[in-house]
């Protein structure tokens, strides 16, 4: 299989179950919403180290939030519920709180898991907080020096998929990152997807397990082109670098589209040689995207 | 006394000490520096809530980084030397390794203090990591697929002070948002500081202790206009918004002079009323910053 | 009539009859199409002082552009089709053409007027360029050093509207710009419309004539806060500074749908306090816009 | 010759006189100052088509301006000072008295030749403008709807180069453009220098002439790698892109350090095979600045 002369690997993504919820950060003008939803969405590359695995999702003009303010969706992810509780309850209260004319809204209103995260912030207001009922919604107001917070009461979460990818194999690093980029900008436009790492861009794609046993994951050597004379490398030579999208999800579908527009997106840019995806034999997850599929 | 006709009250910030480290991340450019400083800073706006403290410090050209390419410093800082070693390790691990084209370097190489980040990363290149000195420097080269990861052997970490801060009182939430990006902007240029805050700026301002026992920190009560029918509120009738900026930096010199760059600035936009400072008594923090004096 | 306490004066924007096209710039990566088309659109405010008016109208994913690689559409206007033709050919040529990685697509190809912009670009690839059938247009291939141009043969343009527009009126500078921005970001999501001024926000807002014979249009004085003591502003004590957003679109839907998305965005920032619109008696403009009848 | 591994060949660009002024623009934040400088610069990539040649040359702090506020300075840049002072005249006049909170500021006071191009603008206040003296300056107080715009009285210029350049050769256009990039970036912090192209970079680099008696210049069919067949691309087979970076500078030391800040930055992206520059045999400019000389 080609697309735009570029070859499809005949392999499939291997993802994996976590937990997300989405939160709708409304603020004055586009560009502070956006400042609180990095800010919130930050250290949350992978769950292997950060705290939760987070990302922008989309930026929504005033006429689909709320408050008919602007808007910004993200998605924070963890292993479990507990987890996805913590990380929820931290982040918007660390890092939507306190940012500028911010409110927060659930994305996830009518899913069947339910955080009361909105009535554990409400404590910030040291008693003068208040219950009420605006937009439709069942929110806390409470008071903030610059003006008060809106939270609503309960935030949604839902059963979503992390670790779908694709890898970029490209003739040098540059043309690997500038594919990278035109993929990540692809997705940036697929609702209900996120790609967590920096940029929307993985260096440092791993294997699983290691010749060290205190660690889990480790560099994928086979994909290493600078191990080539230690024999480890097995790409063929006219590949020099590979970087790899990692795409998690709010389900099989969302993932999907993501893959096929960020696939297409990287086989337009020049100095691309071949796409592929990581897998572990099925060793770690449950949930396979072969590309041929999700590339139909 | 006045700046540009806006009162500086007679008050003093109240800083507190917290052990701080510098990374420099260099990229094939500066933008992708910055979404790997972005990532690595991310989640980090108190210590009450947050792994860490960290921000961006500065960007720097090619002509100042040892590999020759664009770079941003950045600062993490933590409650003793334990926790920031742990952030170090998490954040350049999971932040700056995973990120394209990044390398990352000590920018405190000659703090008494000095951690093996390092050497502990190294290990993810699964035993074909390599030590090497390069640019007059002990690193280690880990095998990336989109090509290799260079890192200092050892990164250095001092103690330094968090809790710089000043208070923006405005005639509405708008002017006192527009002076808090002009303060960011100005205090962005001074070297050893950063303000941990989302976009730089605390819409939520807090005091030491709560009605409820187990919190430790709730809304400045006393400076949340909404209050006013309360009875809490003590600002005059004109103000009807506060901002808060927060600085941490290296030592008491740099704090004090991105204070009076960051106030000189909010005293150019229209709309602000009257700068004052927040403190606890002395009860919190060890240092004591006077306006009238920082701005001398 | 208010919009969320704000007042609505009972007025209307005078628009003027302009002509303008559409180009389609599509690029490696969303930010390199974006690089081209600011430069593109820039020195376009006004045609009493520039060349053209010209502006960002929307970015496109790849599944929305010829190439499948992601794009931006620009609008520029100029008086009379002999003007907007020159325009179109020298911005093309001079702003897209130079670009990195670009092509340049019509944007109107139903539209009755069309101008030949590719055929008298083609001659850059002197003889070297070649035409030839693409995602079924016709196209010309011109040679360049960084890889060939493509730029269709054809570009539609036809006959829209310039001068749409609304007065923000703030308690303060700061608040009215917020606004401004505001609104200018809600604006950028309604197909068919720019806002040509800086950043989309207009300082200075002019009537027409002036008491110097050789100048049009001079500072709108009544408007003027700073005149209040010469006894020419009009505006209540309350009223400290006004903003204009300027609207170019290409019929009365689409600036009427933008009028009202700005309009309802200003007027959710703090510190607005009323929103007006600015005409000439019906001497300038054929095209009237009464806030009351956009807003409905 | 080498840099990094780089081959750079034994050649020189070929700059030619131009006029330019510096013009520093103020606002209430450093945003709101580049969006200003966006749209003064835009449309200004060459003389050839353009009205004038214009770029960011670099961002300061409020401790550099006279109003204490951030600041951008651009240069404009023309072919004699008939042209240049009616370029200032309208893209000051259009573009940055059109902007939110900007003032404008004459950024080379001590220069021979002056403008009163501040002396022209006044007549927009329609007689309400004024004299005064501020921050030690000539300047006219003008009234704007928004709030007062200060422009300096004169404006100096000076007899600047245009035309530095160098050839960034690569592997691929991916490779080509990153390096591009970078080399941007680096002469961005090149105090006296601009890169008036989008976004600093030519993807078009001429030759002088074309076979079409009409076109004073045309591609660079030497250069071009898709011409290869045709027997007219002069390059080796390893190399598929050519980028070119214009510089222009207030004088040859300034387009010297540029130039050598550029490759040297270039020199360290993956896929840059070699370094070359463009001139016309001494036809066209009487600048000549020789590879090996610049960097030294």
């Amino acid at each position: 299989m080609e697309i735009n002369g570029i070859a499809i690997d005949d392999t499939f993504a291997e993802g994996f179950p976590i937990k997300m919820a989405r939160v709708l950060i409304t603020a004055v003008t586009e560009r502070w919403a956006i400042e609180a939803a990095r800010e919130a969405t930050g250290f949350g590359t992978s769950v292997i180290g950060c705290p939760a695995e987070a990302g922008i999702e989309s930026i929504v003009s005033g006429e689909e939030t709320p408050d008919g303010r602007p808007g910004v969706n993200i998605l924070i992810c963890n292993m479990g519920y507990k987890n996805l509780e913590n990380s929820l309850l931290f982040r918007v209260g660390q890092c939507v709180l306190t940012a500028p004319t911010t409110s927060a809204f659930s994305g996830m209103p009518k899913a069947e898991k339910q955080f009361d995260t909105g009535r554990k912030l409400k404590f910030f207001g040291d008693g003068f907080e208040k219950q009420a009922e605006m937009y439709g919604k069942s929110v806390w107001t409470i008071p903030r020096m610059s003006g008060d917070f809106i939270v609503e009461q309960s935030f949604g979460a839902v059963d979503g998929i992390a670790g779908g990818n694709f890898l970029i194999l490209a003739q040098n690093q540059s043309a690997g990152l500038m594919a990278a980029e035109a993929a990540v900008d692809a997705i940036g436009k697929v609702k209900g997807t996120i790609t967590p790492f920096p940029g929307g861009v993985v260096a440092s794609g791993s294997k699983v397990g290691s010749k060290y046993k205190f660690l889990k994951a480790s560099t994928n050597t086979a994909f290493c082109t600078s191990l080539r004379e230690d024999g480890v490398c097995t790409l063929s030579e006219d590949i020099s670098s590979v970087f790899e999208i990692v795409i998690n999800g709010v389900d099989k579908e969302a993932i999907s589209a993501a893959m096929k527009a960020g696939i297409n997106a990287a086989c337009r840019v020049p100095g691309v040689l071949k796409i592929s995806a990581a897998n572990y034999d099925g060793k770690l997850g449950t949930h396979q995207f072969p590309l041929h599929v999700v590339l139909e």
